[in-house]
């Protein structure tokens, strides 16, 4: 503190100091000329400063570093150190991150990995911790988190609260252990697509103070003005920049923020991460300045972190140096004072988990009987499934004349469950996909044109510990997702490449674009109408497991 | 939380239903025509319920119960649960309060008075403790308070944190106690006028985060663009809406609100709280919508109050009816879901402590000798005060003829010190006054045109325990603050009506307005230039004792 003082002071030369700045100024969305003196990693203040090391950034404009308010790591497949590599020349410092899925494989001993492994890298990981593992009973992972569990983590550091409360009804209902969780940390995030009115009420009433679930205007503005802190979602699927900006101005702007909450890496490879939401947002209509405040002070003011958000005195000194012109693009990002834009790779330890998953045979594939099917329907685009029904043979599935293809769930905690069922709009002519991301238990699910095929990608999967394969007459095409069967530890840009290989081969075969995306949601039971779950076809909308065929009358 | 759950979910009936109201909402500066729900004290839901009773407000405008950022309720002469009868008709709801003075008078057992004394009354009175007990080394009071004391009120029911750091050197020196202090606690409230450039850096970069005391834009300004959260301040005697109301924009607002810092009993009566702040911030140009924001969300999120600051699901019930018009003037005010802005007058236990004075005699106020005599210059409308000079013959003071009165500090906490000296501008052509409200340390001050007036003044003040008092031809008008010589447990009318009439009186003797508050102030030795203490004069600039005469070189 001593040498923070006599910084500031100016009794004492600072670490280094930047001169030459056009600074962003988020607390009242102003730009300045000036310069900024940095010390032990935190900004001791603007204004001319002495420093042992000067640079001058002539002219360019810097920003504070960006935040993303919400972020399954898991979800871009890479662990944390190389998600970090990977956003940190985009220009975030920051992210407040919910490793809901590696809870869903490995419970505590999962987040205890996140912890750790997100400590070897500059970018500052924060955590809310996952609310709902299982996400439901309906569909049980490796494993189960009760309030004692997540209550050992209070006073860790980097964790802040509790994670996206997707268990509506349990709020609703008051049940205990949802409110035990609930009662153990102020900060709540919540997750209620759609929900509206009375529930609304109720749900925030609750406790729950945020939303990332909002898909128009007309529900975040009810959301916004009942309390929630609003984060604008823009991932690699769910994408709702377009429809909500329009609810950010002036008197919003500290009430929203960013978020990516699942992004692959070939996105975060090709356009960026909370940089892509930035220029989109603005070639969306919104005031820069405003998009800017969003990405930086607004979060922290959501979550308490007064330290950051800001170039000001005391505060971490995080910040992105923009290129010149008028559009947001990072040129070099600087994390606690020290360049970070350029982190080279490194091999790390990765979370082994135990995958025990008993690959089908041609017997366990067959199908029995004839009659009119429940059939999964794709909808382009959307998680959501639509239950088909179509008269099938099972001897005569799957047929590609009608895009009917199996699908297969099978369990790798050892239970040795497999579901088939029979899904429609992957537009395989051959071939098979497999995948151990499967939401939110993160079985291993597969779906082709061929009981051969279906068995090759699976066994691809199985062999490697975890990953997503494609199987075709060339033979078989991997990611190898090493890290849980949820994340490889390769280098980014080599997953991103590893990922667009996989697309083409799926295009190869007659499939269709975003095809691991969609198969790796088939078997989350909560999401509307049809899924497949190692104990077989669920009904989401029944909530109750459903047979292949549809009963007689 | 069951009833609160079905009542948000509108399975059972609210307590009560707020219909036909024009709310507004602070999180984005919108008026809405809805109803909201009330259950035991909580907002339960905005829309259509059903409620075992309802009110129809008939389109009245609603605003959610105003808040003051920073305020001495010692300031208004009152105590807490007659202060809370004063500004709760105000549309006061809440106050964040420093008992700065109780504590320099009766240490933690004035803290524990006030938290159990406001404790009584519906107004939600919270605190930051008084970081700086005594203000000064130089002018010690009746406590010192250590960081240790002050730990012991963490985790306290209604504690906050640690209110204004007016230690400025002490904290730009690293002070050891000073930074105890400052580790206590996470919420931190500044206290620095004037401070700038790389001291104000300094300073934040210590862990200061919010400021009432810029008197100028630019201060403001630069404070607000530091990370300093701004509470614009119009007290009885300091004013500065006039020069910070530009300060506020749509950007800015949720970094500003509205405090009172000191405010008599009068003011409160006369002109207002809260809603008097609003009033005058609108007529100086500010936009209706934000001055509203700046009284009930802004300080809010200042202070981590999630539970507050919007009529929302889950947070408390307390607001204001407007009445009909453009104005803001409150018509009606309810805290906690219950009509709150007509509570009837309560007689309460006062905090009684020893008042060892020593009521000088003729030979103590002689001053002896003759030369060229340092006199206190008050500067109309200020707390600071001019070291001026005249020549002066002991045996013809007080010289009403140049307005030179007898100035006399008596120490009240038994250590038997009477100090004095000549001040200039009061105007009294006879008799004198005297108070035992005497910033920091409270001690008793008076000043008069005859010694036999000051004596008279003095007795009449320690008679009673603490008060106010003018003394002249016509006997004692006094009013008595029997509540550790700073409150008084009477109706604040009556308070208001007692001070009017002491106001009255002094101008009646030739007296300045205001001259009771120009008074308390001239015994603190922290501002500027010269000041009377029980050990004597005091030269501020020099930070040491004087004589009244001037050494001869």
């Amino acid at each position: 503190m001593e040498r923070l003082l006599a910084s500031a002071l100016g009794e004492e030369p600072a670490d280094t100091v930047f001169t030459g700045v056009t600074l962003f100024n988020p607390l009242d969305c102003s730009w300045e000329e000036t310069s900024f003196a940095v010390t032990d990693g935190l900004v001791v203040g603007t204004g001319d400063y002495r420093g042992r090391e000067t640079r001058d950034l002539r002219g360019a404009r810097v920003v504070p570093g960006l935040i993303d308010g919400h972020v399954h790591i898991e979800s871009s497949l890479l662990v944390p150190s190389e998600f970090a590599r990977a956003v940190l020349p985009r220009g975030t410092t920051t992210v407040i991150a919910d490793p809901h899925e590696i809870a869903n494989v490995a419970g505590t001993r999962g987040i205890e990995y996140f912890l750790e492994e997100g400590s070897r890298s500059p970018l500052d990981i924060l955590f809310m911790l996952p609310s709902c593992v299982p996400a439901t009973p309906d569909d049980p992972g490796g494993a189960t988190l009760s309030a004692t569990d997540l209550a050992s983590f209070a006073g860790r550091r980097g964790v802040l609260g509790l994670g996206e409360m997707m268990n509506v009804p349990g709020v609703l209902s008051g049940d205990r252990e949802v409110r035990d969780k609930l009662a153990l940390f102020p900060l709540r995030d919540g997750h209620a697509p759609g929900l509206s009115g009375m529930p609304l009420n109720a749900y925030i009433l609750s406790g729950l103070q945020s939303d990332h679930e909002c898909t128009s205007l007309a529900e975040a503005e009810e959301k916004l003005r009942k309390g929630m802190f609003i984060m604008i979602r823009e991932g690699s699927t769910e994408r709702n920049l377009r429809d909500l900006v329009p609810l950010v101005s002036p008197r919003t702007a500290g009430r929203c923020c960013f978020a990516t909450d699942d992004r692959h890496a070939d996105l975060l490879a090709t356009d960026g991460h909370i940089d892509d939401c930035i220029r989109k947002a603005v070639t969306l209509g919104l005031d820069s300045d405003l998009a800017i405040r969003m990405a930086t002070l607004s979060p922290c003011e959501r979550f308490g972190l007064g330290d950051r958000g800001v170039i000001a005195p005391g505060r971490i000194a995080d910040f992105c140096v923009l290129e010149k012109g008028a559009e947001f693009r990072v040129k070099a990002t600087w994390k606690r004072g020290k360049p970070a834009g350029n982190i080279p790779y490194r091999k790390t330890e990765v979370l082994r988990t135990p995958f025990s998953c008993r690959i089908p045979d041609a017997g366990t594939l067959r199908i029995g009987g004839s009659g009119e099917a429940r059939v999964i329907g794709l909808v382009p685009g959307q998680i959501t499934t639509r239950e088909m029904r179509f008269p099938v043979d099972g001897r005569d599935v799957p047929d590609t004349g009608r895009d009917i293809l199996k699908v297969v769930a099978c369990d790798r905690y050892g239970r040795g469950n497999v579901g088939v069922g029979l899904v429609h709009g992957f537009g395989l002519g051959a071939g098979a996909i497999a995948s151990s991301v499967s939401h939110d238990a993160h079985n291993v699910i597969a779906a082709g044109a061929s009981n051969d095929a279906i068995i090759m990608a699976i066994r691809g999967v199985v062999a490697a510990g975890g990953g997503m394969a494609v199987a075709s007459g060339k033979g078989i095409t991997l990611l190898t997702l090493e890290c849980a069967g949820l994340m490889s530890s390769e280098p980014f840009e080599k997953v991103a490449r590893s990922l667009a290989a996989l697309g083409e081969e799926v295009v190869s075969l007659g499939g269709i674009p975003g095809a691991f995306m969609h198969l790796s949601f088939l078997a989350l039971p909560v999401i509307p109408e049809l899924r497949i779950t190692p104990r077989g076809l669920f009904g989401v909308t029944a909530r109750r497991p459903v047979g292949l065929f549809v009963e007689k009358p």
